[in-house]
């Protein structure tokens, strides 16, 4: 089966996906006059946005990359393909819970939606590994190996960091949220330095 | 006929309409502290996100397989395409009903939107009967067969699902709810059958 | 300049216009109990969707028919294009107006939004006209004429019939809305017979 | 890498973008009967959405200007576009704004909602101007210069008018709105200026 489909598809969904990002991120109707006491509220909303936004960017990249040395699909690279999909279409969800929870900053409810953008980050980083382990073990539908020993790790501290996100969440809402932060941050530094070699 | 652009018009359809049922699963605006409790009682609408999305999925993926063999796309081959993805459409009306009943459990509403999503899945399997009735039928717009005889029998037996699920609403809709789920269920199951001679 | 992002950018809007046209067909939160009600008052609805689904698909089979015979694209022609595209995007507008008169069945509204509809209809013929107009004139950029006699009589057809849905619309506003469904249907019926030789 | 992802994902980003701007141009439920007024007041928020729509079919027609003479991708260049294309996702947003102000008519909503749409299309002109900046510092992934002496001047320009437009505000918020749109309309006439040799 050729490649071209689901990587079309892919596309189509990232693209929709990053986009109706955006309409979480919106004004509400208010009295007039209010507009600029709404939209400088907003500013926590926009780095969310900002946020998730390269957070889809990124798992775009990945995606970009990863397919780039795939020569062939099959039936289980397409389901696992989708499951992938599944979890980044997820990331709505949890950014209009943080959205919703940064609005009122009450802490109760910053806890839960960070905790939820945490397990769905989780999920995410599982279904690239799923991904990435099917490809390595399938050398046959790649033009070479497509790992580096230090991507192997990099799953593990994403996890890691996600984890005590979660758990440090009951000690601090806003630790919790700045590590949710830095579990992002760290996927699109994890893709430079996959990349650097190449760049040269 | 080209079969490139209804192969990207049909990947974008169905990008944006598994992309957009998550915006049905949507946590609406409450009290402050009250983000768990919503959380927490949106499960039953996460698996009707999960079900209609791997539902999509698995027309996307029966969508990618049929026109791997087809060489090039005719007028008649374009329309019935277009009913395809006019029925596969109504599933986000559909699952939006269950959604609303599903946030009431009220027993009508229950079954209201269960049938409703029964008769949709009935129109989208007849739909997908006509795509493949038509190509059988034109072996010159394909490079082999794509059937075989397992398949002819396939839109029966799901027709019989979604048919006793609305027979059984009047009895139980809860189980009129199972048998439209086992019904998705079973075109994942049939699409993995077909593909597993090819996986060999 | 190649006709490949035109065409990929045009299959885009289309796929997303066709498809968010259904959310405009959604199910209102209402009181527990009463979905079969609403259900079965949204069938006016569901005609709506219907035609304007159908309308968008028949645009984008006129759009795949006419870039078939298109070599390279040039800056008029992206232009030319773009205009039509925003064109075919009122009809969510439109749309959105006969779904909202056919809710309350409002005699002056359904005038308003009927007239809105034949103005939006108006328009698109007009857009595609430019666009056959300017590829007839250009028969370099066409592997050959695209044109045929018949053809030329169409637009002026359905000008006369949306023409006449908004003079009528003063004396009977249903026979408007019969009238402004001809036109659509027109057009499908149009593209049939400009189709058949080929089919041949 | 090759370019046909970052332009696939391009056109899907723009696609939606464009398409999805109509959802702001929408009628809002009102009592029955007065849907001709409503009509008639969404003159202004026409307007806004025709300046929009083709302010991104501008920026659609730049992107795909440069990237026809764009040979492959790097990683630099997917990271650049995500910039250009998160500032063009900003236009919803500000498009929302203005759209609220112009309902209301209040002029310190519309002295917030140009300026914020100022600010954005300051951005936009921004990253194009990276991406221009580095696909002329790197000709190796060209196939020709993509500069000419004008363009260099054009960012200053539009720099200019949207950042007079910001200035004028607190004079005059009407003046203010004209000066954005004739930033806008300047896109387009630098667009036209710079194709027109590859016209003849």
């Amino acid at each position: 089966m050729s490649k071209s489909r689901i990587e079309a598809f892919s596309d189509g969904v990232f693209a929709i996906l990053i986009t109706i990002l955006v309409l979480e991120f919106h004004p509400v109707a208010g009295r007039p006059g209010t507009l600029l006491h709404q939209v400088t509220g907003q500013m926590p909303l926009l780095i969310t946005y900002l946020t998730s936004y390269f957070y889809v960017g990124t798992l775009w990249l990945f995606h970009h990359d990863y397919f780039t040395h795939v020569k062939r699909t099959t039936t289980a690279l397409n389901i696992l393909n989708l499951i992938l999909l599944f979890t980044a279409t997820l990331i709505n969800y949890s950014m209009s819970l943080v959205a919703m929870a940064l609005r009122t900053l009450n802490h109760a409810d910053m806890q839960v939606a960070f905790i939820v953008y945490d397990i769905v980050a989780l999920l995410i980083s599982l279904s690239y590994w799923l991904i990435y382990h099917y490809l390595s073990t399938h050398p046959q539908l790649t033009d070479h190996g497509i790992t580096s020993p230090t991507q192997r790790i990099d799953p593990l501290i994403s996890g890691l960091i996600y984890g005590s996100s979660i758990l440090v969440s009951w000690l601090n809402v806003w630790i919790a949220g700045v590590l949710l932060l830095l579990g992002i941050v760290f996927h699109f530094i994890a893709y430079l330095r996959m990349r650097l070699p190449a760049m040269h």
